[in-house]
């Protein structure tokens, strides 16, 4: 009679602690990703923005707003700005969508997942006490057999002396005896470890495993999630960095240079006028 | 007879050195910003590439290959890698289209500039020279018709006087001969400095401004071709880092919790045996 399923259950929680403690390492490292991207959002749109702010003319000559060329790099610099703005706004999608959420989201599985393996721990121990006093009371039940026996091969050997063989009757009715209480406790301990280890292995663990099976399910569900979000918040800046190109191609193709050149014509009053001597 | 048309001329020259050296200070201050924006996109691109290479595992993990969750983020990885190629092939254009050609350019039209002045200068200068003998030729003259007029007084009023008279006649004579010459002296001058100023102003000048101005309109049409190909360059980044996005969004899409949890269960082969005792 051998039986390895503590090693094998232990084994199977390892792995399942490990597999689980790998998937919360993914889950930080993940969030982690996603907070230094928005990092790398954020300095870009800063460098854009003071970009804009650096060639955005101080205060406005009084020229440059008549050249359309003046206007369009004016146009080009409130669109960058507008660019800037998106890049804010996805780094902070980013940050309150996914890395706060996620960060929220890894304490409560950590604690969940705790208490799951608490559980297993409980669970795990409990069988193991019951299998404990099992053979205990099976080592009882084995050497009081010894004995019984032992007596009886005396008792049956001294028949002849009658006040030996009396005592010694007595004594293998009583080991005999002995013997049979320690058939019945082992038999009510073996029932009771039968039965411990049915609900242990139909309904404690497997109910264990599943709650861990359901915790892993929704934190990829999680995962996935926070990933179609990202992807979801970035695209979502594309229409509207489009929209900023659009504006600033439209100010570029606003420039005319022939109406540039008429109105410095205009500005100079170039009015040539001959004087004739004489 | 007062003529500021020196003074008006290189007014307009001043005018015209002040907006076209205005105009060359734009175009480098434009092909500045250009290059500083291609300075952020690469700064950019290099961020999110060493993002992407940071989290990219370095040896997979046998399992990692097995989850759609570590498939998708390794996707996710690579399509982020494709998004810094795109980014630092923008800034590539951005220095090749624009910053080169811009800087190239204005190195020519700093040329050409220059000639143009100096030939407004040169024709500024033959003017001023012609005007300057010209009224050098005019006092000449009015001297010499304020002496022919004093000797002929002179000759009027000694008459009396025969030798003296004779010598005051003879004078006056000269004098009037003189200022005769002055006169025509001073014709010929102010002909040739009407034909000159004729020519100055009615085929000099107005040709050397319509080469200022020609020259003008080529810089501000090539201000607008920068910003044109500019904003052109970083709109044909947009529907390959949609596809990046979309790719993104698919390899989340992919992640079957579901299916996550069958393998587990198959990997760690959770068979659950239970054994009877006796």
């Amino acid at each position: 009679m051998s039986c390895n399923w503590g090693t094998e259950l232990w084994d199977q929680f390892d792995n399942l602690e490990k597999h689980t403690s790998w998937g919360i390492d993914f889950l930080e490292k993940y969030t982690k990703f996603v907070k230094e991207r928005a990092d790398i959002e954020l300095s870009y749109a800063k460098q854009i923005r003071s970009l804009s702010k650096k060639y955005h003319p101080k205060r406005s000559r009084e020229d440059e707003s008549r050249y359309t060329w003046c206007l369009a790099f004016a146009s080009t610099l409130r669109q960058l700005n507008e660019v800037a703005f998106q890049r804010e706004e996805l780094a902070e999608n980013l940050n309150t969508q996914i890395v706060c959420e996620l960060t929220r989201y890894t304490q409560e599985l950590k604690t969940e997942r705790k208490t799951h393996f608490q559980d297993g721990r409980r669970a795990q121990q409990h069988i193991e006490s019951s299998w404990k006093q099992l053979e205990s009371s099976k080592r009882r039940f084995e050497r009081d057999c010894k004995e019984a026996e032992r007596a009886q091969h005396i008792s049956d050997r001294i028949d002849l002396d009658k006040t030996d063989g009396e005592k010694a009757r007595q004594t293998a009715q009583q080991k005999q005896q002995a013997a049979e209480e320690s058939r019945k406790d082992y038999v009510t301990i073996l029932n009771q470890f039968n039965q411990d280890q049915h609900q242990h292995y139909h309904t404690l663990v497997p109910a264990i495993y599943q709650r861990i099976q359901d915790m892993e399910e929704r934190r990829i569900e999680r995962i996935g999630e926070a990933m179609r979000l990202s992807a979801e918040a970035e695209r979502k800046v594309l229409p509207v960095v489009k929209r900023s190109l659009d504006a600033m191609m439209d100010a570029a193709e606003s420039i005319q240079p022939r109406m540039v050149s008429l109105l410095l014509a205009e500005s100079w009053s170039l009015v040539i006028c001959t004087r004739e001597f004489i």
